[in-house]
């Protein structure tokens, strides 16, 4: 499953997995990687259980120094959307841990130089983020990466909560955030300026966020003139959650209401279509929104001029243009 | 006022202000620059009155084919922030126009290449925005930058709205935004990750929204688990808005909820303070909260471990580490 072509090197009997390029690294020397980035769909995790990831190894069992870990957002996917930045930590990294996806985005000239390269599919979050923290306890200079932001739904905190629960600090790895151009910045740039005043926020995922929270959270911000940018909006096993965010937003703002649709921003298979929110409903069953869709709600001033959407900052009251 | 150090150039009579590195370029011929960027302060507008900035040339009174308007997201301030995608953007343009601060932190090769620079200061966003469509009108390939990204806070709606009101539309010019890292996203990163779930925008000045519903938007958001970043936290006119944000704050949220202040992110004056919300009000006079501090307040998960805020995504409800 890695995408690894790294040859053995000395000190791979030490780090974590530096001797493998397949999934036996979750036997390597780094004693706690749970992960086995064999099985398919949500199964980067050892245990029955894809919901029971396990983090065993605590910093104890680490004998070198350790190395660092930086967590770097790649944008909106392609490698033009990265930052200067973002491009120089993955230059700068022994290893590079993420979900496959977004690996397979990362530039040649970055993969090639890495030493290893560890990828699992959808859903292995905890085991791959545990194996980033380990290799980086072990020694190695690693980076864990993600598209957008790493602030935003994104490994960060998980790789700062997986630290803790090793006995392990930020310090002691010299943690440290690359930020990237967040979904909605990149939608929204796709759409014209639509987002051009208070906005949030909001996954539809209730996979770790419960769907009442959910709603009484869309509830409070469909009441007040935030511009939404939807997150995760629709997947098979979540229909009725889109289903319910619609009627929400319709209970609190009119049918004529501007929405953005974005599918795969910056990637290949990037879709953008302008609805309004009596409409959107109604693309819920079409393959325009699944989980690499971003939803963009205008709030009551926004309105669409050739095929942009424009939510004004208020300038219009102040000056005369 | 202007960095540009251009020779004059052939179509120095046809273009907006080709001929020009100074204020001059206010009465060039492309007919509608309201801007004279020599007062202090908000001064860029020609008019009496700051903020009664007048947009007058239209689309007519252009001659030339137009030539091209992108909006430009710099991201937090180093040129290392910035994506290629901004960078190659900004080597195409003809003319650059933007906020003198962001002007002057753009890489040397992309201002010396450059044929025009036409920046002024704060506060002349109206007249700086037209002179930027006109130009492009005019026929030259225009970027006009700002720091973060374009619709945050920033001037994509404005350039979309001037265009309309001139009887342009923003296919005439390929309108394109090029995103960029948004100023929450540059302080999250900083302090580790506060951001991690949903999340929300709002901006304490009230100049262009009244404060009674930049009140309203803070109870709303207050009341649910949102992160909240706020941008344009104090300023010596409004120091009793950021009083009263942190008011309502504490209405909803506990006292040690903690809050973390970013001055001059990614810019060589940057600091980061990690506090609590009861101490939050007491920063408003001190240097350390201006106008270009963002400040992130946490929710009721938000910890602080080893100097890093950290706002669990939901993932310790699932799994065990």
């Amino acid at each position: 499953m890695s995408t690894d072509d790294t040859t053995t090197t000395d000190d791979s009997t030490s780090n974590c997995g530096a001797s493998t390029t397949d999934t036996d690294d979750s036997t390597s020397s780094c004693g706690g990687a749970s992960g086995s980035s064999d099985s398919s769909g949500c199964g980067a995790s050892s245990d029955t259980d894809s919901n029971e990831q396990t983090v065993s190894a605590t910093v104890d069992d680490f004998d070198a120094d350790p190395g660092s870990l930086v967590a770097v957002g790649l944008g909106p996917g392609r490698p033009e959307g990265m930052t200067d930045r973002a491009t120089a930590a993955l230059a700068d990294a022994e290893h590079i841990v993420g979900y496959t996806t977004y690996v397979d985005l990362l530039p040649d000239e970055i993969t090639d130089d890495a030493e290893e390269i560890y990828d699992t599919p959808m859903c292995g979050e905890v085991s791959r983020t545990e194996e980033a923290v380990d290799r980086a306890l072990a020694g190695n200079h690693v980076a864990i990466i993600g598209s957008g932001d790493p602030n935003v739904y994104a490994l960060a905190g998980l790789a700062l909560e997986i630290t803790e629960s090793k006995g392990a600090t930020p310090s002691m790895l010299d943690f440290e955030v690359v930020p990237g151009v967040p979904a909605a910045q990149s939608c929204g740039a796709r759409l014209g300026a639509p987002l051009v005043n208070d906005s949030v926020s909001i996954s539809l995922s209730d996979h770790l966020t419960p769907m009442p929270e959910i709603e009484s959270r869309l509830h409070a911000v469909a009441s007040e003139e935030f511009t939404i940018s939807i997150y995760n909006p629709w997947s098979r096993k979540r229909r009725e959650n889109f289903q319910k965010a619609c009627e929400i937003l319709l209970a609190h703002r009119d049918a004529d209401t501007p929405v953005g649709i974005v599918h795969g921003a910056g990637r290949e298979d990037e879709e953008v279509e302008i609805t309004t929110l009596g409409e959107l409903e109604s693309y819920g069953e079409t393959d325009l929104i699944d989980m690499t869709t971003t939803v963009v709600i205008g709030n009551a001033e926004t309105y669409v001029f050739d095929d942009r959407m424009v939510t004004p900052r208020g300038y219009e009251t102040k000056y005369d243009y």
